[in-house]
């Protein structure tokens, strides 16, 4: 079956991983977004896609966009058959294709998304896809499930018995990668502890040698108050814990012979455009708009979200079901394409060992270069 | 005096008010980028600049930036001859001009550079500078003099009885002004009131009206939290602060006539993205980095500080006196060049009528067209 895939792509040398994508909220512009992003030369030329959703939507979205391309259902990866001209979906749901109109959450589309993220999430823990890419969903749709998580990142995270895992967005311009996220700004400052920012920095490190294939990265920490504090005059943060925290993540790395550069806390309001500039590969932030702000100013429409630290790849669009213009062919697809290219150059780097363990102690191990096995 | 200057500058029919420009540190950058922005043609085209600082250390600046000018002291507005090819100093001190290296802060150095202020704003408020323009200086300067004062903005609202005022940055693309300023990042929930928003907004929109010329101004107001507190999940400043001072800051611009958009609260994240677009004249900041870091991502070099609600105009460069690379002719004046021309255009706009009080209780009344009074 490998060989046979390989061998139909005209011209292509080079494997293509196996890249599943979630489908997302079926009310939202997850289907759309996707019948778009594979319509895009640059996309199926790199990787193998394979839609984890519900094919009835997906032909509704392909109906919607106007597109060519025909769908083909596989129940497993290693069935796939990767044509041109088509889309592979592993159809996990048949929900009704009249969805209400305007479109808002339901909870037979939340099971779905769930049925959805959880497969996606065993593929790639047994290797059977190279990395996930998912399309957005909301929290109401997951409360009207019953779910317990709050979203994607909680979600995979438990199921892969990961407690260290950090999130990042990603740009040409701009990397950031955030201490505290979904919290109140009042709680920003009593959540922030030597360890935290060191483990965030410890992410930031290896995912950006693993990961994004930078040998030897350059991490700015961001401070947390006005001037980063300005010698204790707007806050003390900076100096019990965020300096603490550069030098016991410089010295973790001289222990490990990373050789990187960690430096800061810089004052927020100029590091981004000193890192935007080329200085720096990430700014590592102590809250979710010090990094989103800057971040979503550079990438507004192509940045993507990636949750490092899991024993997985997992790549995402960085925007929300947008109900407000689903199923109206008006939904931008470009954060999709570069959600799965960053999937794909994330696959082509991350060949560490990973042994993990989910809440009921079963282990998982995943090969060394467990993205081989998925490349068809 | 009036029309004999005027009448020297061949070709141009408008009169050019009397900017006031304060020299600002004599060991920062300040005298060299005014030499720099002073040779500037657009500058003494637009306007008379008075450089309110030190003759011996302004020779000193020219000599480095090897510029042609030459210098004529004066010591009152009416006295100048703003010939071209001249700097006009009111010359308050004289200090030596071999200055330590590396250049440092000096207790004679803060001394003059409140004498600067001072006298700036007393000719301004006389109505003789149709407004002042600062270069930087330091807290430690200050300090060193014994000045009660951390900066500019105190020092000016002191001195001109003003309490209800506020911090804009300004750029082409984005303007941002701010509820709360330099405090610790901790402090800012505590600090934000609903009539601390209401006046924010307040003084955005008259000062859009009245000193920017922006008949009917849109107005977007940041919420505080991730999402703008995402319906209460992420923090409640939104709901019970932000949301309630914007129906406030609507009703009071109904009572007072003024078409204006008042919109928000809005999560941070994207909402310079929406105002960069053209959306809005202005975004009010809850906090000094929400408003820093978007604004310096668009504006490293060429944005202005301007303080608002005073019964003067004041701009500044947005950067610090840069001790490291002063007296190197290195230092970028981009900026001071963009707070001189928004000065002049801010005195195009500003004709409001004032009364203020200072401490002492003494009032002070400007005319209508205050800046009409120093044209020359």
């Amino acid at each position: 079956m490998t060989t046979k895939s390989v061998n139909k792509i005209a011209g292509n040398s080079e494997a293509r991983p196996v890249i599943g994508i979630t489908m997302g909220d079926p009310a939202g512009i997850g289907p759309e977004i996707i019948a778009a992003a594979l319509e895009e030369p640059g996309v199926q030329e790199i990787c193998s896609p394979l839609v984890i959703g519900d094919a009835g939507i997906m032909k509704a979205a392909l109906k919607l966009k106007g597109s060519s391309l025909n769908i083909h259902e596989t129940q497993e990866p290693g069935h796939a058959l990767f044509d041109p001209g088509t889309i592979e979906v592993m159809s996990l749901s048949q929900l009704e294709t009249t969805l209400p109109n305007p479109w808002v959450p339901t909870s037979q589309g939340g099971r779905a998304v769930i049925d959805y993220i959880t497969r996606a999430v065993d593929l790639a823990l047994a290797g059977e896809i190279a990395a996930m890419v998912t399309a957005p969903i909301t929290k109401t749709a997951l409360k009207m499930a019953d779910s317990p998580f709050h979203g994607h990142t909680e979600m995979i995270a438990h199921k892969t018995g990961t407690t260290n895992y950090a999130m990042m967005l990603a740009g040409d311009k701009l990397r950031v990668i955030l201490v505290t996220i979904h919290i109140p700004l009042s709680a920003v400052p009593g959540k922030l502890t030597v360890p935290a920012v060191v483990k965030t920095i410890s992410i930031a490190v290896e995912s950006l040698k693993e990961r994004f294939g930078i040998e030897n990265p350059r991490i700015a920490v961001a401070g947390l108050n006005p001037h980063a504090g300005e010698g204790g005059m707007f806050g003390h943060e900076e100096e019990e814990i965020i300096q603490p925290a550069i030098k016991k993540a410089v010295d973790e790395a001289k222990i490990r012979n990373h050789y990187v550069v960690i430096q800061g806390p810089f004052p927020p309001d100029t590091i981004f455009h000193n890192a935007a500039q080329g200085k720096y590969d990430c700014v590592v932030c102590m809250y979710h708009d010090q990094g989103l702000i800057p971040f979503k100013l550079l990438h507004f429409s192509d940045g993507v979200n990636t949750t490092l630290g899991l024993p997985i790849i997992r790549t995402s669009v960085d925007h929300g079901t947008a109900y407000d213009i689903a199923w109206q062919n008006r939904a931008d697809h470009t954060s999709l394409v570069q959600a799965i290219k960053m999937a794909v150059n994330q696959a082509r780097h991350f060949k560490v060992q990973v042994t993990c363990q989910n809440k009921k102690g079963r282990k998982y191990e995943l090969c060394r270069n467990n993205h081989i096995r998925a490349l068809y």
